[in-house]
């Protein structure tokens, strides 16, 4: 019983036995179409039907023969592009069967079988557009370290050197004493390498040079995250802020040693019941004017300091911020120096030192609780640049409001606001250099019959990881930025440089949270393991978020900042000046909003540098403005204050958020202009292309509901995101090689070239 | 020098020293408004202008003594709105003063200050709006807890009671070796309670009943994570692959040993090269026809056995997938039970074991690697239910296609991904009660001169955990749905079954990372310490979107079989045949679309369920069908199906994503419809739509592109939703409460109550 009419319908045969879709009821459709075939005998009939009996299967050796039989016919044939096809080709003698062609497309239907993708599935071919994208690169590495690192260029080596070195090997042990006594140990080479007293003045020892301080932190954070928290600690908030917060005599005393890690200290201002709202806090400093001292008191149990780093192990004394108290008035927050231990690590008299045990992630950083029970302390103790008590015991500021002054003391520690983000972005960097690394060498899957493809290739692995790494390059401009406006700061930008630099932590930090949570999900199970790092760079990071002030409450506050400069810039703040306002805005935006604007959709305008930016102030200005205008209705309309702001909060949020987006882009623009070899100025243009359009395509539901792009525009957008990942992609491996992090720092064997 | 013109300057004076956000510009504008004041003499010009000179402040008595005059003038007085207001109240007998009042509107307008703002900063007030939301609860607790458990009730708190005995206190050791011995001591005493082996048939000493083993394994779940895995391991993946894929042979000698723990085993199927393409796996297991044996043999270092539970320490024997070789062919992968230790623990003989070390969390379960260097196995040692060798040597399987038969081998372990996002909603659930009842202690912040305010009445953190909590609610009653498809499933539907579990494991696991990691930043440094679990949730929980398939792979699996069934439905697969669907699509939208429709934002339409599951199937047809489209046009234009569906990728998660939205939502809202008590449905029903309109606000930019909505409905959603958040936050530490959970198992300090 073989016939060429029959061998007709060995595709289907092979389709309904072996493909992993069909089921059952694809058994019935198939059945019918061949009792319906009035040209077959009632015996060729039964023998095909017994092909397709579901108690009676086909040997695995037959289905085997079917499918080389299938193969051996359409090899290098193009023409055929159905299952009938396929079927015309088996029975090539017999001309009968073309009468059977509408029968066939119908069942190809009611099977619900793609023609095409069946044929190709009988195809062996290795070369597809998917498997052949490649890694290369187009652009001098080199040349762009260089740009990265800028004029930081040699401390950035220095410490790199330091970290690579044979005694920085990480620690791997779970016990949280020996990975703190190791921390410490790192932290005293680095005094010896006078990396610690970097930002001190020179006449206490110190480098006297803020810019290299930072770089130190950027760099150190390549390596292990406590180690650069413990860093932070001792040589930057507690040694900031007695340099920032006390006097001459306090830098003499104490800038040396802290300077040299030869004094341990502590920055002990959060409580239990006080990290946000650090203005409420609970502890008292009572002046005592008989003998020229301070009594510093814990009050209760919620307000004992807490997290406080270096307090559970290795501080000797701490910077304690308390209400300030004389003759019974409330003089608001001041700083104190306060011992803890002496030197020999025992715990002072009327000190009570808490542990704050295992954290999720920093076991290196022996934080702690401190709480006061009437410790005593000389007068000279109080950190007195911003207030004192005079010889007559009398409250003395050059700043007379207490919340005013308060706020000019948080604003000398902004420091920490720029340190941390930076760091955070180390992190990032060197999550997504183990990512990138491991996806361009991590096969699975592939075209059938090829071999298997580095899954970076998968447009999905690229739109999981590479807009990710446009961010990366644009934060890093805009910290570089935000650096440069600190170091050159004047007393009148102080309010936006703060309210920028709240903003930018937060921005630099939520971005490493989703860059390394993406980093662990797109390693899989190697990203799980501990010997990767994605955990550490994880764990350790996940603080960033809350610690410098919590992200939310930063934006708050940044948000405000914006408010009244928009205040201050659109004089009358009544209704009509808002409304005014919006309307010049709505003109100015006139040009970019009219229908041919909002459905251009041609690459050269989607790419257009100059059309991004536009975009992106426009948002910024109109969400402002748009917040602006509720909070006045709220309040109009008889609302507290208070709740008025309660009310909008979300929108806040947004309101910073476009703020910080127009800032990154407008500095990765001005950066990526300052280039001069073009080869890295065209990896850069795409690069700010990619991290422009994917946020334009993040924030596209406002952009359609403000009426500035239509449908048509979002939807080119998004096409061009993917366009644009596809086209990086071969430069992804050298873009993050650029990042020049040290090979033991990296350390994951998922991350080997 | 003082008369009450100028009093009416205090207001102004205190303004500029006490505002945080006034700068240095703003004295040089108070100072040009006090010289163009011509009213005023010399002398009297003189006097305010030495009271805004930035180099002699006032004390800060003085400045306190501004703000009483201030406060006491304008006590209870409701008319004041403005700086002027204050002025004149400050200045009650200089009537002259009314002509300075559009002097001083300008002012206000210059120094960008909002009047109402200002004047509230000096009225004392405690009960704002925002300080006033309470908790309380609107429902009996107890009711709903009964809803959630339904009849698997018995069980659960049997489970409940075991796992709140003192020997389940938590491990707090970090050593590895230490946690490893405690889980698996807990796991014995939950094999000596019958729980292990409740799925398995009776005849083996089992409990056969699946629904309840699923119960075990969500309510173990909100106990230690690490211990939840081994249970699964040894139970789960070992006894049900045995179960599963083996026969009466295999049953007999194994199941009732692997129930009792007598006989600890792994599922070794994952290699290093090969995850989510199980089917490339190396490994192979060759037929010896002369001694009918197997050989099991790892080819290459990359083709060993990796991240297998219970393999470092504990497990003798493994379900092995590897590639069957008869006579030199390949007939695909099958499963092997092959010895890995004798029963004091000595590795065997051509076996190697390695450790995967410490990983980012459930480090209760020893993870290893397993190589086998030519282990000779008898033949019954083939699991054989899908396919065996004769008595002849030779393959047979009445699954003729080895891709088939090998899907079908995984098909019957799904159970799996119903297991681990039941497990994973445990874990949400664990964390959201912990954030939930901090958030509702926690105070920070507070209108001026009243106390501070539960952070859980701040809109911004409603926003951050409610949406959230409505979302696990609605999560639940899916599981439930697809449990229960799975206990009642039928052959033809089992594919159906697959995708959805596939896919709801991918929304179950993610869901709960992002909720998990709202929770820890919203619990601020609290959420950071380990002893408030959260770190432990988040980290045990990081690896659920990876094992038991990856979740970007597994929403592809589920976008292919959505299209396969919608191919099947809508016959003619041409261009025309998908046109037509869309056009049919589109004419069944139409009276959802008209312009009444798609702007309608009355409450009554917002908050309709059904408005809501419309939008939501609308949706899922529409991104269906664009996707099917589209990669027909792809495969007529030339491409490789494989090539197609890569660049497709991006919508395929689109096309799961959707499918699920709309499969969670239509269960939740038919598990609301059957409540009967009142007050239970009443607060279900907010749940519901919370789960909804956050649902349209997330896809908004979607909606807005279709033209199903206008930007005036989809703005109205935004700000329902913040309405329901609103709303619904009394009843939240009620609505967590409800799940139940043991006290012993939240643990965390901050959470209790």
């Amino acid at each position: 019983m073989k016939n060429a009419k029959l061998q007709a319908f060995i595709p289907l045969f092979y389709l309904v036995w072996s493909d992993d879709l069909l089921t059952q009821k694809e058994f019935v459709t198939l059945k019918e179409f061949i009792k319906s075939q009035k040209k077959l005998s009632v015996e060729e009939q039964e023998y095909l039907l017994s092909k397709v009996d579901i108690s009676n299967p086909p040997s695995r050796n037959e289905l085997t023969q079917w499918k080389s039989d299938i193969e051996a016919n359409i090899k290098d044939k193009s023409s055929i592009k159905s299952i009938f096809d396929i079927a015309v080709a088996l029975s090539e003698k017999d001309l009968d069967i073309s009468a059977l062609e509408s029968d066939f497309t119908k069942l190809e239907n009611d099977l619900g079988i793609l023609g095409e993708e069946v044929i190709q599935n009988f195809k062996t071919k290795s070369d597809s557009l998917t498997a052949n994208s490649q890694t290369t690169n187009s652009f001098d590495i080199q040349q762009l370290t260089s740009i990265l690192n800028g004029k930081e260029a040699p401390i950035i080596n220095r410490v790199k050197s330091i970290i690579s070195k044979p005694e920085f090997a990480y620690e791997t042990s779970t016990d949280i004493n020996i990975y703190r006594q190791t921390v410490y140990k790192w932290c005293k080479i680095l005094a010896e390498e006078n990396l610690g007293n970097m930002a001190y003045p020179k006449q206490y020892g110190g480098g006297e040079n803020i810019a290299d301080y930072f770089a130190v932190m950027e760099t150190l954070s390549y390596h292990d995250l406590s180690l650069v928290i413990k860093f932070g600690v001792q040589f930057g908030l507690w040694g900031m802020s007695v340099q920032s917060l006390g006097t001459e005599k306090h830098y003499a005393k104490y800038l040396k040693d802290i300077g040299s890690l030869k004094l341990p200290g502590c920055f002990a201002m959060t409580e239990t019941h006080h990290g946000s709202n650090v203005k409420g806090l609970e502890t008292t400093a009572t002046y005592n004017h008989n003998n020229q001292t301070f009594t510093i008191h814990t009050p209760n149990k919620n307000a004992q300091k807490e997290y406080i780093g270096n307090a559970a192990v290795h501080g000797q004394m701490a910077t304690v911020f308390a209400k300030l108290i004389i003759d019974g008035h409330d003089y608001g927050v001041n700083a104190f120096v306060v011992g803890l231990r002496d030197a020999n690590g025992n715990i002072l008299n009327g000190v009570t030192i808490g542990d704050c045990g295992h954290k999720m992630g920093l076991n290196g950083v022996d934080n702690g609780t401190i709480s006061f029970d009437n410790v005593v302390i000389p007068k000279e103790n109080m950190l007195d640049r911003f207030a004192s008590v005079n010889d007559k015991g009398e409250f003395e500021s050059p700043i007379p409001s207490d919340n005013r002054r308060f706020f000019t003391m948080l604003g000398t520690l902004v420091g920490g606001r720029i340190g941390i983000p930076r760091s955070a972005l180390s992190a990032a960097k060197s999550g997504l250099t183990i990512a990138i690394r491991y996806s361009d060498q991590r096969r699975q899957f592939g075209p059938e019959g090829g071999s298997e493809v580095p899954i970076l290739n998968y447009r999905i692995h690229q739109r999981r990881l590479l807009p990710h790494l446009a961010k990366i390059y644009a934060v890093h401009f805009a910290l570089q930025y935000l650096t440069n406006r600190f170091l050159n700061r004047t007393e009148a930008e102080m309010q936006e440089i703060e309210a920028l630099a709240a903003g930018l932590k937060s921005y630099s930090t939520w971005s490493t949270r989703d860059i390394l949570q993406e980093c662990r999900e797109a390693c899989g199970g190697k990203g799980y393991l501990s010997e990767n790092r994605i955990d550490a760079l994880k764990n350790d990071t996940e603080i960033y978020t809350t610690f410098e002030g919590d992200n939310t409450v930063l934006m708050q506050l940044t948000a405000k900042n914006r408010l009244s400069e928009f205040r201050k810039s659109f004089g009358e703040m009544g209704s009509f000046g808002i409304i005014n306002y919006v309307y010049e805005n709505a003109k100015t935006a006139i040009t970019e909003k009219n229908p041919i604007a909002t459905r251009r959709t041609e690459d050269e305008h989607l790419l257009d540098g100059e059309f991004h930016l536009q975009a992106f102030i426009h948002r910024e200005k109109t969400i402002l403005a748009s917040a602006a205008k509720r909070i006045k209705r709220l309040i109009d309309d008889g609302l507290d204050t208070y709740d008025a702001f309660n009310v909008v909060q979300h929108q806040m949020i947004d309101v910073s958020q476009a703020y910080l987006e127009r800032v990154v882009l407008e500095q990765f623009q001005i950066a990526v202009k300052a280039v001069e070899d073009l080869k890295t100025k065209e990896i850069l243009t795409k690069l700010s292309q990619l991290y422009a359009l994917s946020q334009l395509e993040k924030n596209k539901a406002w952009f359609l509901e403000d009426g500035y792009m239509e449908a048509v525009k979002t939807k080119a957008i998004r096409k061009m995101v993917n366009q644009l990942c596809w086209d990086i992609r071969p430069d992804a491996l050298a873009l993050v090689n650029a990042f020049d992090i040290p090979e033991s720092c990296l350390s994951a064997p998922i991350s080997k070239l």
